[in-house]
């Protein structure tokens, strides 16, 4: 069985070499893992929450998935979204706001922090929080939940609002699963095994310490004047320089081949290599391999336009499972179509069956079709020619059992009066009467 | 210019004779007023909040959308639609979120109301409550907000939450518009003129007091059986009755069909008519005015399939409106397609050209043709057959300038692999290309 993994990014800030070695690349390493199916999405809506400039949104968003496409996330492989290209997760945010408890999110970490901030300077404790800091854990429990995801890496400070995702998984399962585990209960994956890139003067690297290397501004130049304000010690070329006292080995350590390649860089500068030299050396080695990463990020800022057709793709995929997943949790809190269900005990039967849509099979010209009507006959779904009259069966079998999930991939049309919501809520219907 | 008045109709119980007379039968009347554009939605998304049994969501909303059409509620004339198939409303929620301060949502009524029973109980005060709860103004703003509701007719106890929906309209013009007000400011309107009609034993009709009586449940026969049990005095048959010390005459006048009527009824108490007699005529003169509804009722009830397409045509109405409303929202926090504009200065312009959607017409076999391309070339929307270029040149500049809220009833249809959002998002930015 394969293991969902969702990746959310934050889409505010310009990633530096930090981030490219902490999170970046690790994450595009582990979605090639095999057995994983991999989800990264752009946290747009998160966003929303800390900015209220429209141009930083749409220039942040656009930079920080340039960045993960130029890194290598392979789009074919990994589901690679927008969030606030899926509206199923809003709709969701709010089934589970529903059956969330408030005095749970009361508890919550990035709240508490803002509160007991206000609390020390003797304002009122909810001085300056808005609701979308406050309900943000509930936002990110759909974000996991709307794909079922097995596992979620995160940062230590976010642990707790996973669990406050598999609480909210459980309570919704419990209350409206019928048996059924409607949810994936999700499990926080801590990273900390994963290298923290010293910055210049060796704390760690952060934009609020004004200590970083950027990853891709400013060019191979930007990363050699960055890479020689690098602190270290004021031994002369030719002195033995202790390497584990450097952070510049740190740096080195992270991007090179092997541990040939670390320890001859050691011995050199046991043997005297001059600093200069030594961060020479640094610099034509990150280059190596972030330089190929750069140029793609600049051919990706010219052609903003291929990003946003590979992140519509991403949305297609993405929706072909939480469109369908949000009909079955919307019929499971009894958001259903009206259909016979509530009518007279005894009209019931006869009606139940006059209400269903319909899957009809037709040849015309030497082709075969189908075509899905509504109880009211109108057509909402219609094949296109298909050679086979065996592949139209199976087909419409497939569209009754799976529902709007087949609908990827299936040779059919609509026209524009019959709206997706429409068909799906039709196809939903049919697979609940399957059961 | 019209106005728009928007109604949410609770989906939680069945409406008895006090909920037509105080709040369905004025709702309908002011429906038909001139120069009034009326919303009504059936609010289940907020019935999720209290109710947690999807038998009785789904029971509700069916019994209570065919109670209104049954009451007269004309879809042609007002937009008529379900929140649930609204999904615009949700991701208003979140933009709406963001910017609430939660200092406004802790002073709210209904919270209040939870807290103080909790801390008179001496329990913590949020026990029991859930971010539902805590959250369901912002829902409600959404509702009003989506659609630009000019007035809101709401119980005295709603009001604040009017204010709040004002607050946060301005807020977000404020922080969005650019100068322009993206929301009308709502105005609530107290419906206190309204009549309160008295129960069976005098007080107000509520199913908490249990004196109700049904309206449309029981058949003629209920509704006899109820009257009989209302509370009078014991005058005899022939004994002079004081009219204005009854409640029952209340309950006629509501019914009446004018003051003369009125006038009669009170003439022949005073004369000494029967309180047997009377109560016959007071369920003649319902009987009147509901036995027909009863009847448009239990068909509709046996039909649920004919309120499910009333819904849904109603949802395409207020879609042709929430949609492209949502996409210029969207637009204005910053949630963009990623067209040219984050390019470097000096491509912007030349980008900006090619990564722009494109219309093009054509003619063949006669007829005149229109497509719109993505900046990609795929073809998004293809027209049908149109007899007239001029025909085909006015559609094109219609949805140019419109964009998608000229969708409806234009001569397009798409393939599956065009998603409707994707067509969406194209249209949105030729308009915003238009500016």
């Amino acid at each position: 069985m394969t293991e969902r993994v969702l990746t959310g990014i934050t889409t505010t800030g310009t990633p530096h070499l930090g981030n490219y070695v902490g999170a970046i690349r690790p994450a595009i390493v582990a979605s090639r893992a095999p057995g994983v199916e991999s989800f990264f999405f752009l946290a747009d809506y998160h966003a929303l929450i800390k900015c209220d400039d429209p141009a930083r949104i749409e220039r942040s968003r656009l930079e920080i998935a340039a960045t993960w496409l130029a890194a290598g996330l392979d789009t074919q492989r990994v589901t690679f979204y927008r969030q606030s290209d899926i509206p199923e997760i809003t709709e969701l945010t709010w089934l589970l706001t529903c059956v969330t408890a408030k005095g749970q999110m009361n508890r919550a970490h990035a709240y508490k922090a803002a509160t007991d901030v206000n609390a020390a300077a003797g304002e009122d404790i909810d001085a300056g929080v808005t609701m979308g800091l406050f309900c943000y854990p509930i936002l990110m429990a759909a974000d996991i939940l709307m794909f079922n995801a097995h596992r979620v890496p995160v940062g230590r400070d976010q642990v707790q609002h996973i669990e406050m995702a598999r609480d909210v998984a459980q309570r919704f399962n419990h209350l409206f699963g019928a048996g059924r585990e409607l949810f994936v209960l999700p499990q926080a994956e801590i990273e900390e095994a994963v290298a923290t890139l010293p910055g210049l003067d060796g704390r760690k690297m952060s934009k609020s310490y004004d200590n970083t290397i950027p990853l891709f501004e400013g060019g191979e130049r930007g990363l050699k004047e960055a890479v020689a304000r690098i602190v270290t010690d004021s031994r002369l070329p030719g002195e033995p320089k202790d390497p584990d006292a450097s952070h510049l080995v740190t740096i080195y350590d992270a991007f090179a081949a092997d541990d040939a390649a670390r320890q001859t860089f050691r011995d050199e500068l046991r043997a005297g290599l001059a600093w200069g030299e030594a961060k020479q050396r640094l610099v034509a080695l990150i280059e190596g391999e972030i330089g190929p990463m750069r140029a793609r990020y600049a051919e990706l800022m010219a052609h903003p336009e291929r990003i946003e057709a590979a992140l519509q793709e991403g949305a297609r995929k993405a929706r072909a499972i939480a469109t369908p997943f949000l009909a079955e949790l919307r019929h499971a809190v009894g958001l259903r179509p009206m259909v016979a269900v509530a009518a007279p005990a005894k009209a019931q039967a006869a009606t139940a069956k006059a209400a269903l849509p319909d899957f009809k099979q037709y040849r015309e010209g030497g082709a075969f079709f189908f075509k899905l009507t509504s109880p009211q006959g109108a057509v909402l779904l219609q094949s296109t020619p298909i050679a086979e009259g065996r592949e139209a069966g199976a087909w419409v079998k497939r569209l009754k059992t799976e529902g709007a999930a087949a609908l990827e991939g299936a040779p059919v049309q609509w026209d524009a009066s019959a709206e997706r919501v429409q068909v799906e809520a039709a196809l939903a219907t049919l697979v609940a009467a399957q059961d």
